[in-house]
Order: C-alpha cells, then sequence, then structure tokens
C-alpha cells in the first residue's frame, strides 16, 4: 500500500511532528511505501494565482478553476502542483496532520488543497462525493490543539469537532471522492506532561494501525440528488 | 466610521473585486472612512512561522502562539503582521471578501486569520467570545460561490453555508470578541448573466448599506460555562 502523510508544522520538533513520524515508522514497518510532504519543509507556496498554470484558455481575466481544467487537460499546470498531484494519485491513504488553527487547518496547508485539489483532475462536473475523481482511496485527519475533549463536543463551548473540521472532511476529502476515516485529534497538547502526551502517541499509533478496521464518515451520495442537485423526494427519509 | 476590508480574490476584474469596491465607494460617499487590505495586491505572506518574530521566548522550540504573546508585549512582531494589526484595531467595521475555496476561505485570508489574530493581543486567557480583546467591533463576511442557494442550505447537498462557514464565524470571528453580522453569499456567480451579477450587487449594497439593522448572530458567552470552560448546570437551557 501507498500512503502519503501531508505534514503542516512549523516546529519539526512539535508533537505533531513526532505523531508524523511514528506513522512514518509504523507503516514502513509493516511493509508499507509512505511518502511525506512536509508543506513547512518543502516551503509550499500556498497561493492560488495566475503563477499556477503554463497555458491560459483566458488570459485577460483569470478563474482559477476554469484555468484549472484548461490547464490540467493540456499538462500545463505549475510543476510544484503536478509533483503533488502524482504522489496524491499515487496513494491508497493520505493522512493530513497538522495543529487546529482557528478551527481549521494552517494556511500552508488550506493552500494545498486549494492548489493541488484541481479541477478537471480530481473532480469536476459531477464527479463529486462519491463520484470523486479520488474514489477508492481513504484520507484521515490527524490534528493536535490546545482544548480539552469536552470544549470541542455537542454542548462544549466550542461544539462538535466533526462539526468544527465539516468544511475539511465533507467539504474537501468527500467531496474529491475520497472515503473519510475518523479523525484522530491530540487534546490540550501543549499544556500535557511528557507522559500523558506519550499516552496520546500511543493511542494515535493503535488508531492509524487499525485504519481498515474504523468506520468511515457518512457522506452526502449524488444518487439523493436530481440532476440539477434538489433532493430527490424518495431521498427524504435518508 | 472607520471600516477595514481584508479583500482576498486573485482576478482584480473580477465580480468580489467590484463588489468589493462597491462597498469602498458607498461607505465613502456615506462619510466613513475605508482602508482596503487586499492580500493578492499586496503579495500578503500567508505562512505562519519563525520569520513573524523579532525576538523569541524560546529560541530552541516553536510555540507560535506562545511567541505570539511574547512578541505582542515586546512590540517585535513583524512589521507586516503590526501594520494589519493597527488597521484591525482602528476599525469599527471589518468586511472579508472572498471567493469561496473549500467550503472556506482562500489560503491567503486563512493567513491573515493565522497570522494576524495574534494571542495576546487580540485574545488570550479568558479573552475570547464575548469577553474577546476586539469586542466592540463589527465583523461580516461578503462572499461569492459557484453553487446555487439551495445546494448550500439545510438539506442541501452540501448543508448549510452557516454551518460551513461555522469555523469562520464562531472559531475566528466572534472567537476574538467581534460582533458577526449575517454573511452575504452571492450564489453561482461563474455561471451568471451580466443583468442577474448586477441584481447581485445590488442586494449586497443594500445588505451593506444596512448593518446597523441586521441582526448579530448567536455566539457562545463564557457567562455559561465555569473556569475549566465546562457548561454551568444552570445554563443548561439556553
Amino acid at each position: 500500500m501507498n500512503v502519503l502523510i501531508v505534514h503542516a508544522h512549523p516546529e519539526a520538533q512539535s508533537f505533531t511532528s513526532a505523531m508524523k513520524s511514528a506513522a512514518v515508522a509504523d507503516f514502513t514497518a509493516a511493509g508499507h511505501t509512505v511518502v511525506v510532504s512536509d508543506l513547512y519543509a518543502m516551503n509550499w507556496n500556498p497561493v492560488a494565482s495566475a503563477a499556477d498554470f503554463g497555458s491560459r484558455g483566458n488570459a485577460e481575466y483569470l478563474n482559477y478553476a476554469l484555468e484549472q481544467r484548461t490547464n490540467a487537460d493540456a499538462q500545463t499546470l505549475a510543476p510544484d502542483i503536478e509533483a503533488e498531484l502524482k504522489k496524491l494519485e499515487a496513494a491508497d491513504l493520505v493522512i493530513f496532520s497538522f495543529p487546529l488553527y482557528w478551527f481549521s487547518v494552517p494556511a500552508i496547508l488550506k493552500g494545498w488543497f486549494d492548489r493541488v485539489l484541481v479541477s478537471g483532475r480530481v473532480y469536476g462536473g459531477r464527479r463529486f462525493y462519491d463520484q470523486g475523481g479520488l474514489k477508492g482511496k481513504h484520507a484521515m485527519l490527524a490534528l493536535t490543539c490546545g482544548g480539552r475533549d469536552y470544549m470541542l463536543a455537542e454542548g462544549g463551548i466550542h461544539g462538535d469537532i466533526d462539526k468544527i473540521l465539516m468544511p475539511v472532511l465533507q467539504g474537501t476529502l468527500a467531496y474529491t471522492g475520497m472515503t473519510v476515516l475518523p479523525t484522530f485529534v491530540g487534546y490540550h497538547v501543549p499544556y500535557l506532561s511528557q507522559e500523558a502526551r506519550g499516552d496520546i502517541l500511543q493511542s494515535f499509533r493503535e488508531h492509524v494501525a487499525n485504519w481498515q478496521q474504523l468506520k468511515p464518515m457518512s457522506m452526502p451520495v449524488l444518487a439523493a440528488f436530481d440532476r440539477e442537485m434538489k433532493r430527490l423526494p424518495s431521498a427524504l427519509e435518508f
């Protein structure tokens, strides 16, 4: 199996980085092939712009998604985007490793989504959700945060972590067709003892080792909607 | 009144940019002072890193939020961050103008949140939500997207737009203490006629002109939680 880990933390000695390294070691020991995109180490450019395109369908006006399609067809995407796409397309399991910044991914990882998940290549037209171009691949978020578990739960001050992460879990990963596995969250990490961090690291290693037993999250299915993406009456009870 | 518009679109001729320009013109005509941070035009750096800090509490290990506090106290934040903070602190109303990318803001704007909303300066300790450092200011999202309104509604294929935007509305804007006004969404924009776009532009101008009449969104209140941020029994019915 091929595993891609997209990692976004500015401190190489961080606990988040240690989680990433443990996953690399464990998958490698199990005989899998692991590729890491360490976005900070790569000095990854997160800004979607006209510079991403080697050719232009319309040189006067930038419609980013439209130019993604034009450049996917013409094979003229910027080399850094193409390199990440090749890693993604070769992967069976993709793990995104990051600290929670403002209820979401750090900008450097958001820009990986913006630039690498190319319209016309990984989704487009009616190829999204269960019909998305990355169908068959599995994805998982592995994150750390400062809050405690009860603060990021239903009824807690911030609300349920799955709802907080919905734009990434559903709106990004499931949208491209990937099967989304339950997220691993390391809570309260900056404030924990080394021993408590060790326990979290062990839980993470077990979560990852058992990934094939994890129950995928429930996501929208195109069959429940008509051609205009209106919900079919027969699907109302779903 | 001082208005800050933080704008993030890679195409200066875009409809999103036209919305931004209309808001600038209307606020200016009404006698207000408007400042625009046009992130693409500024070549804004969205990547939170050690380079953001002119001094370090710990030079060996980067804890980003901790160094934000150290550098806020020492007044040694990077000049681009400090410049944005001064604009933010002078503003009474802040409008964020962007196209929806992956159910969220473009990375260049996510990086404005990551770097400018500095711990120790705009929030920190028990200064968050209704006790946040930006209390008294108002914030509004003004965005465009490709989807139709019924696709981004409860029961629609993607779900309710306010839930999609929750990490920004609650987890970012309300978290810093700002009063969050209802979002303006321009739906289906890339596929609309010029006439239909004109109608959306007019609706946006009315939304903005009437901002003081808009009902702020409901957000968490610290008084409902104890010192450990556990919900108080007396607040359960809220």
